[in-house]
């Protein structure tokens, strides 16, 4: 074993940036691991929304450089929720947090878990005088004590990834009047990301570059299949294939989520606009999942 | 002396992320001192609040790497308030900000100053077109110079620890009614951290787990003392023991403080609740502090 | 050519910090360099705003430390825009990002271009799913080959720096009642950064220290010249030379741009206040920029 396997630490969190959490594990990880980069993939994770968590850390999944993940969004924490490190690639990285789905879509976007262990070894722990900053107390040593040359097996007893929390995502639904589909995430542009792929607008039956019909709670719009935002007119409605291989609900610098009044797990019905203007049936195919970098 | 002295400098701030200050500091850093890692504290300590940097950095504190602490939260900036640094441990960590009170509480907590000296030294500092951005000309050169070897000593000339400003942190009162106690810290996630420690309950006569009366300006509610989150049943409202050893007022997977609309420095009387549900006294002990990680 | 030419990226955008964009930008930059610092300038430049990020470039500019300036605020991604490298002092430092004027400011700072690359070659790309994430597919790995030894030359064709988009400076203008200046700048603390330097005042025909007239959309107040933001009374407006070497105006821990409800590139005209409390005509002098550090 190398002195250091990992030097590199992913750090997700639901902590915000306005409290110190965010630099107190960064110290805890500096004075374990002093060799060790730290990168914030994000702190503002809405506070205990695992699911929207679990996503970010799926989007970003592929791009991280090797080595170990933290991730916290814990609503749990306290309780007998366990705390986990799952091992993937056979031990490329390894990824550190509660087991409450968070981790689930990003390991399995990585080609699963290869090993997982549950970290119960006191001695990788910071004794703290209350429970409830476990990113500081178990988590962030965890990931430092991997990164400086601990086993993973040092960190607590094999577990059977089988037994472990499921990750949430949701799968496009084929319904009479459409594609049922779901928001994953608004980002800060206020693009809506959806639960589908453009390969599950094929069986359309139409050209590409048709519009496609968009209903969603506060009415029913027309989006245009278009590569860039600039495509787009003032006030007019896309759909782009977005950085990750989705389709999301897009203006040109504008907010559309905003403008279709719709969030995260909002519903969306897609359907086709025949050559009279009306809505028919989109047959949908097999259910989406985030594209590979190529 | 070793060439480089300290490698790592903790950076608090009220400058926000919104503008270039923070990435401006950084950047001066690295440019006297490459080898150093800067982390982040915070930096959204809210404009010119000083008692909440310092109680930002007294938490902090005993969890940072040693090295150097750059702390700036400083609305006299252009007056002659003094720009200090002060070590603690002998030289295992130096203080660097403004003498404002800000550094008070957190030197206390690491053993107390063993040198002070402020800052005057032209030739370690940037000079400007203006004086109002001594983070960038004065403090964090002052603390990459530290830690590029530069002698404390050639910063400026030493003065008396004992006429620095000090720090401001309320103690909790005993009153006719109750434990007098005050909101120190409102987190992100609206729990309510309180300048009263659990040794303070113990008084109060009554078996541990025993609910608290807690009466806020806008009335009166019943706290559990619980260890986790989630032991608490909807919209019930708990005391835990929090991550510092501090009484915090909280809810589950909901924020505390807005339920009871109380913020920063707001007045929290906590007292008994006997048998028959009357509120009765609750004697009150020594002063609480922050507790050292065990 | 050393191996290593550069071992520091700064890096800016209007990417925000809410979702994961910064994160995995920093991600694929320690992929292919990982010995690289980046240093976050700010991620928080209005969505979009060419403007704004150009202007905090161009402040931050002089302070960088010598390598990579990354520079990511681009509304026109997937169009035909371009993505360039502009060289600056032989080398010393490449600002990389998108040709719409971002850079120009910032480019002009730092003594003008030497060289200009357009970023056309496939094997210095990631290959996307969408192209709406250049920052992560194009500018990021554009950036981060430079700092692991790839020549300038190698990621493109040059092209004429003449044929750049320039950046967007207003000028101040001399007009029958005063000096006709621009909000430039809000900061956290609600300082107003005008496009005016201390020296423009100086045909005033009046002492230093004279009050100002500043006349907004809302009306007319008089501001005071100081120092220090300390000197200022309650509810008094101030004129500070600030840390840029620009006029701002300010107030003592108060945001002065919103007691006079303005904002970035809102008009203010400045005037002389004579004896008689009369404002008189102020005679401007040349255009403003931004002060070299001494």
């Amino acid at each position: 074993m190398a002195p250091h396997p990992y030097d590199t630490i992913s750090f997700l969190s639901d902590y915000g940036r306005v409290d110190e959490f965010v630099g107190v594990v960064h110290s805890v990880i500096r004075s374990i691991a002093p060799h060790v980069a730290v990168i914030d993939v994000t702190h503002d994770i809405a506070a205990h929304d695992v699911r929207a968590g679990g996503l970010a850390l799926a989007r970003s999944a592929q791009y991280l450089a090797p080595g170990v993940v933290l991730a916290v969004v814990d609503p749990g924490v306290g309780t007998d929720r366990r705390a986990i490190a799952v091992e993937v690639g056979d031990g490329a990285s390894v990824l550190v947090g509660p087991d409450n789905g968070l981790l689930a879509s990003a390991v399995a976007m990585v080609g699963g878990a290869t090993r997982v262990v549950e970290l119960t070894s006191p001695a990788h722990r910071l004794l703290a005088p209350g429970p409830t900053f476990d990113g500081r107390d178990v988590f962030a040593p965890a990931a430092a004590h991997l990164c400086a040359g601990v086993p993973l097996g040092e960190l607590g007893p094999d577990i059977a990834s089988s037994g472990l929390r499921p990750g949430m995502v949701p799968l496009p639904q084929l319904e009479d009047d459409g594609l049922g589909a779901e928001v994953l995430w608004v980002d800060r542009y206020g693009n809506a990301q959806l639960n589908v792929g453009p390969d599950d607008l094929a069986p359309l039956g139409s050209a590409a570059g048709d519009p496609v019909s968009v209903r969603t709670e506060t009415g029913t719009r027309t989006a245009h299949l278009v590569r860039a935002y600039a495509e787009l007119g003032p006030g007019q409605l896309g759909l782009v294939v977005d950085s990750y291989g989705l389709l999301a609900l897009v203006m040109d610098q504008r907010a559309a989520a905003e403008e279709l009044r719709i969030g995260a797990s909002h519903a969306v019905t897609l359907s086709n606009v025949d050559d009279d203007g009306n809505v028919a049936n989109l047959a949908a195919s097999s259910p989406v999942t985030l594209r590979k970098k190529v």
